[in-house]
């Protein structure tokens, strides 16, 4: 066997291209970057269906095996993201000569600054990069951006640039373009034209490396890309796929781009609208998604009306749209009980002036939702839907922001990530649904749309004894303030909780959208340092 | 072998007791009621585990094996609950040559008055009997009732007789009881003595006997009885049983019980409290009931802290402990798409004055949870935790009743009676989780603790065209009065709405707890029938 891939071992070419995209241009990538492996082969027939690709890597402790993919023109790639440091070895299997038995090796670096690893599911109910940063999850919507003019597309980089968003959902087959007419979706994923005269067999190249090249940028602005596979949007013929092609289309978008560490799948949006799968499709598609991504990037599935059964193994968090959820927190707490999973109310109504019931927040309910979502020990997502004549709306197609929440969700941003490593869970459930966070250590209480004028100091007793000493803050989560409260509070026990030894309140402006920060203060009159749970 | 069979025959008894619990005296028994066979078998060894007895019954078209059971002093018996008027005929099956090869046949005549067949789940969401009748639970919870003196069990039943209760939730094996020194449990489900000294493997028939005259009592006054098979609060040792223990008690509770058209089971209380199960095991009892179940009663498992997935099989419906979900309408709403079952609230708190936060409801509170739960689409239940020297409580003992909100309760459920017979379901989901009711038809809004002045008449789209008359009428739940409101509603669209032609509000009293039932009119100015649908 060696002697017979020593032949074509010259033949193994290790390329990162032109493009921004990967990391190394040499044998080394950094961790978590991509390494690709580049090779020629067969151009005869149809390579999308007749040509099998693969590499396993391993560097002595981990082995993968990971799927390639052809890009066209006789060209081959396999992509790997390496998940340590230092030297992984490589062979190719195929069943065609050209690409079989190629071995090779490169190196592993540190990663370079803003590069902690793809995010994964951490401490039950919450999230965290690879490297163990928490990611704080403050998400949007921009469903079909990378299906506008360049100039949009380009702008709608430089509005996320400077927006706190960290994840960002989007569609990967098109739904209908209000460009169209003085300007045609780019690029269209299957060789063929719309609508149904599509060649499912056959995938265009241009279509997904451009995609890549969004992805990347994305990923180079800390922006997690959770990517939807399927949709019930499209007039295209995209719904009419058999179980084959759906198949092959799923393999090969993983194979493009599950190397992106920023990659989180979403197996459809609105699933249950999409009327020509069946609960049985989706469960099938989801197992697919998880059998054949070798990194085992976060899977979810987007609900229309009616639920998926988020306990089946595949899903790793819940992608939740329902906005009555989060238009309470004791609502929004209810459904992390059901699966035991993070939930991420990914869709609870857009910001927006739209005539449709899902698309007129106001600024202010945008932003209390998420305050809501937060205290519930849950995460949400944003939309930005004021339809604009020249760009729809943000959140169809990208372009600027015209909803005044984004401010208001980086200063939640600044105070989740200032907050316990582990995340927020609720502090005594089903009693006081507007606290969050670690017994004993930091509480965070949200009024929502009550207008309370003072708060008496009170913990429920879990995790806490008497002597204690807190620091307490109020928050307004629109004017973006956090004022001190002057002095310390010392707890007493009275029956199922700890007030202040001196019996101190604390006084409130009587309007909405006001919180409270308590945070245990330890000998040394500092924030006493939270233990992160092991997962 | 019919020759073999033939030998027996005569041995064949038809039996029905001295007890009122079966409706049998003779070879005819009423449809849904028990016939039953008595066999005389071996006394030698132990004839719990040794014997196996069952019967086929059929009537041509239904045909059913059911399991017997051996009830002591050399008597097996096979219970038979018919589902058809007509003959049936039989013929048992048994490991020993006196049970087996029994036959023989009776008559099932017309169900006699108030007897309406087992509940069933109906209409995805609700209930009903087996006649067609549907069933509008309003349950009560008295766990240990059958543990205490005769006096207080007839007491029990007495204050049942006038409580508005259609459903009990009660425990097979007992708890801790407060009538213990003056007053042991008067009987044990198994031989051998608490705490620990138990043979497992022999029952007490005894216990079945008492228990299932109860049931039948409990029949006769329209009560379902929903048997908590395992629960977590034992010192007594059954929680020690293992695999084969737990397999062959459930498969006598079912043999004994399941022929009683009034029966539930409830696998267990608060399962996740009872540390020595893992879900695994509650997985396995689950599916358990339902294969020796012939009759395939309603199957639930009812939770302390963690959810149990519902989506499995086994489980018909959901029986949900949390007292917060339905303090709100909006909540309770939310577990109903998760598992497209029937939610039953059995567990909310209990009225009481009790030092716990889970047993010191006030009656409004209590009374408010039904409605939260009733607008949400879903059901509640009741407990009554006043701690009186004699009785304990009456959700753990029974006795009297002390709280205030039963009759308000028998309002609730004469105004469910009268409602939509498939129940009702939120009009519009996640937009008014006030509002439930038929769309076109029926509509009822409960307000809960807010205190409207006015309600504008409104409806949303769905099922409303222009011109339809509708009545309204004012609902006092707490007052329980039910005050018309003086002439018609003409509907009129507006965007997603129906309102009044003429603009017309209804005024409100200003005060919690009211609500608002909108019924649509015929040309005859008579309420419009509801369609039911088929399920």
């Amino acid at each position: 066997m060696k002697s017979i891939r020593s032949r074509f071992l010259c033949l193994a070419v290790l390329l990162c291209g032109a493009l921004s995209v990967f990391a190394a241009t040499s044998a080394t990538v950094e961790k978590w970057g991509v390494f690709e492996l580049e090779l020629k082969g067969p151009e005869d027939g149809n390579p999308f269906v007749d040509v099998r690709l693969s590499a396993v890597f391993t560097n002595g402790a981990t082995t993968l095996e990971v799927p390639g993919f052809y890009d066209g023109d006789g060209v081959y790639r396999v992509r790997f993201m390496p998940s340590a440091v230092g030297e992984w070895r490589y062979e190719t299997k195929s069943n065609r000569w050209p690409l079989t038995g190629k071995l090779g090796s490169f190196t592993a670096t540190a990663p370079s600054k803003g590069n902690r690893g793809p995010v994964r599911v951490f401490n039950t109910f919450h999230f965290a990069y690879a490297d163990g940063t928490p990611f704080k999850q403050i998400g949007t919507t921009i469903y079909n951006w990378l299906d506008t003019p360049e100039e949009v597309q380009e702008r709608t980089l430089q509005t996320l640039a400077a927006a706190p968003f960290n994840k960002a959902r989007m569609l990967i087959t098109q739904q209908p373009n209000p460009y169209q007419g003085k300007f045609a979706p780019p690029r269209w994923p299957f060789a063929g034209r719309p609508p149904h005269a599509w060649d499912f067999t056959r995938f265009n190249p241009d279509f997904f490396r451009h995609y890549e090249l969004r992805l990347a940028q994305l990923r180079d602005l800390g922006i997690e890309a959770d990517l939807i596979l399927f949709n019930p949007y499209g007039k295209w013929g995209f719904e009419t796929m058999d179980a084959a092609n759906e198949e092959r289309y799923v393999r090969y978008v993983v194979a493009r781009f599950a190397a992106f560490r920023n990659v989180w799948w979403s197996l459809a949006n609105e699933f249950d609208f999409l009327r020509t799968k069946t609960m049985a499709d989706w469960d099938r598609l989801g197992a697919l998604v998880q059998a054949c991504d070798p990194y085992n990037h976060l899977r979810s599935i987007h609900n229309g009306s009616l639920l998926y059964d988020h306990n089946k193994p595949w899903v790793t968090h819940v992608s939740m749209q329902n906005g009555a959820a989060v238009e309470e927190s004791g609502r929004a707490e209810l459904y992390r009980d059901v699966w035991r999973k993070p939930v991420v109310y990914d869709e609870v109504k857009y910001e927006g002036k739209s005539e449709y019931r899902w698309g007129n927040l106001s600024g202010e309910e945008m932003v209390d939702r998420f305050w809501c979502g937060t205290v519930a020990g849950t995460y949400v997502g944003h939309g930005d839907y004021f339809f604009t004549v020249s760009e729809d709306t943000f959140t169809s197609f990208g372009g600027k922001l015209t909803g005044v929440s984004a401010p208001r969700l980086a200063f939640l941003r600044k105070i989740l990530e200032d907050g316990p490593p582990q995340g927020l869970d609720p502090i005594d459930k089903w009693q006081d649904p507007n606290t969050a966070g670690v017994p004993g250590i930091y509480y965070l209480t949200y009024f929502g749309r009550e207008k309370p004028t003072a708060w008496t100091f009170q913990l429920y007793k879990n995790g806490v004894v008497d002597g204690q000493r807190y620091k307490v803050e109020v928050i307004d989560t629109w004017a973006m303030t956090i004022t001190p409260v002057d002095g310390e509070f010392v707890t007493r026990k009275l029956d199922n909780y700890h007030f202040d030894a001196n019996g101190r309140s604390v006084a409130l402006p009587g309007k909405a959208g006001m919180a409270i920060r308590v945070t245990r203060l330890g000998a040394d009159g500092k924030p006493v340092k939270v233990e992160l749970p092991t997962d």
